[in-house]
């Protein structure tokens, strides 16, 4: 069975034709152009799914932000994009059936059907990038909630008086370990470590942190080791709550390997309960720069299995 | 269709006759007597099952500590109590199919069947008793995990510098909304506040506490307060998870009602993100002394309808 993944961001989407049980066999990308609005940006983006589609039975789109029933309540990054019927608008223009989900509840799907998830019924998904997106998967079933709009891993409270958080609390996960979030400890540090590598760059980014950390440098493994210990207490409890056999880490942050995974596995153990010692992994999203077509793409394998 | 639901406690047992639809329609108690081992206990057991039976057609047991597949693993309560096949033996005693639960799932399941979950596919269920027990209903299906050992909610961090729990952890739930952790916080008060009213009565116990706080004493009032940030926390951090319809609180503490429950409803919406005001309630479990019974006797329907 063939499907068409959509992975739709704020500045580029990417199309890409999937077959079952092999992967992404095409793939193109384009701008998405978010001033445009969004009939002219569901255009372009029906015309690229026309493209590629060959014999595709179905379309599944991973987007950002608040997604109910095809429809996209708000996405941050795309401003005026309030209640607009992403789904609909893009089966008329297409003539398949769309399936629309949360990009990180359809991280969690592509890793069930692409990734580290496979054969897998408990899996916890969390993609550490600008925020920390989340997606459970639990006896088999996405957990969405009643509206649609759980899984909210990244707004977990870590440290009651932590950083204050987009979403109004202090202390979220997202707040202590997102792209953003290593990248604000490293502003905050320059004074006290002007000499640290993460400076001899003209700008700031997780990426330098981390290797900075992998080099030695004390800033950056201050700041490894507070993400760390977040994510290690954010970990700990998801386990203690969905008793997972995966916990699969994605998004730019992961990137870095084992500077982050080595202390991470080692840190989890401390906040966890004995019963739940062992019961899990931790591994690495193994998807790369296809997760996200792979993700939607399960969106849509995942509506077709229940039918 | 009848079922016998058993509500397994460290002192006292209570055995009920309970028809779908109906409710209880007859019981008795018992006492545990755990010291004479697993044999005697469960044959006691047993024979008031047949006592009671009728034609029922299942038996359901709620159990504390960690059951897997009808096994006790171990219970707190219940020393030597380690992989003992409950339901099994129970089942040769009484001819029955015996399905047993950890005693908080089994309160989840006995709100959705019988009390302030009934029509509803998203639970989530705390009882607030010696500790905090949580169970967990998500699109209809019981929250349990690969092992069985999910749904931990009492042991999720909220204060991390907070009391040691029994769990080896700092300021989880159970540490700061517990019978035993309202208990401690007054006799932590009793320096400072050596006129409370508390100290009134010979011994402290939680509902002596909650009294206070309705009457005005500070001591009690500030107590109050602590018990309903760490709740309002903990609830915002399930509503985000679970998006559930309704948040049912159970056990010993939830018996204060308004005192508790009035600040409780104000303080959560302050953790909340804006998307999750008002898509919930928060009620006090309305089975009241029936809960443990009725909660068991789910534990079977719940196993009976999915044949």
């Amino acid at each position: 069975m063939k499907v068409v993944g959509v992975d739709l961001g704020g500045t580029t989407f990417t199309v890409g034709l999937v077959e079952e049980g092999k992967g992404v066999v095409k793939k193109v990308e384009d701008l998405t152009r978010v001033e445009e609005g969004f009939e002219k940006v569901t255009e372009r983006l029906a015309q690229r799914i026309n493209e590629v589609k060959d014999d595709a039975v179905a379309v599944g789109i991973g987007a950002p932000g608040s997604i109910v029933d095809g429809t996209v309540r708000f996405a941050p990054n795309f401003p005026g994009w309030i209640d607009v019927p992403l789904g609909k608008r893009i089966s008329e223009l297409t003539g398949l059936p769309v399936y629309v989900e949360n990009d990180a509840n359809a991280f969690a799907l592509g890793e069930k059907w692409f990734g580290a998830g496979r054969g897998k019924e408990h899996i916890v998904a969390l993609t550490l990038g600008t925020g920390v997106g989340g997606g459970v998967i639990t006896h088999g079933i996405l957990l969405k909630g009643y509206l649609g709009i759980g899984a909210e891993l990244g707004h977990v409270i870590i440290q009651p008086n932590g950083p204050i958080c987009g979403c109004g609390n202090y202390g979220c996960l997202e707040t202590l370990a997102s792209a953003t979030a290593i990248v604000r400890m490293a502003n905050e540090g320059r004074k006290k470590y002007p000499d640290s590598l993460i400076f001899k760059h003209e700008e700031v980014t997780a990426k330098i942190v981390m290797d900075a950390a992998r080099e030695g440098d004390k800033l950056a493994l201050k700041i490894r080791d507070r993400v760390v210990e977040a994510l290690a207490r954010a970990i700990a409890g998801f386990v203690h709550i969905f008793n997972p056999e995966v916990v699969i880490i994605g998004g730019g942050v992961a990137r870095a390997g084992d500077v982050l995974f080595k202390p991470l596995k080692e840190k989890v153990t401390e906040f966890l309960m004995p019963s739940f010692v062992g019961t899990f992994e931790i591994v690495r999203s193994p998807l790369l720069e296809n997760s996200g077509i792979l993700g939607a793409a399960s969106v849509a394998l995942e509506e077709l299995e229940w039918r």
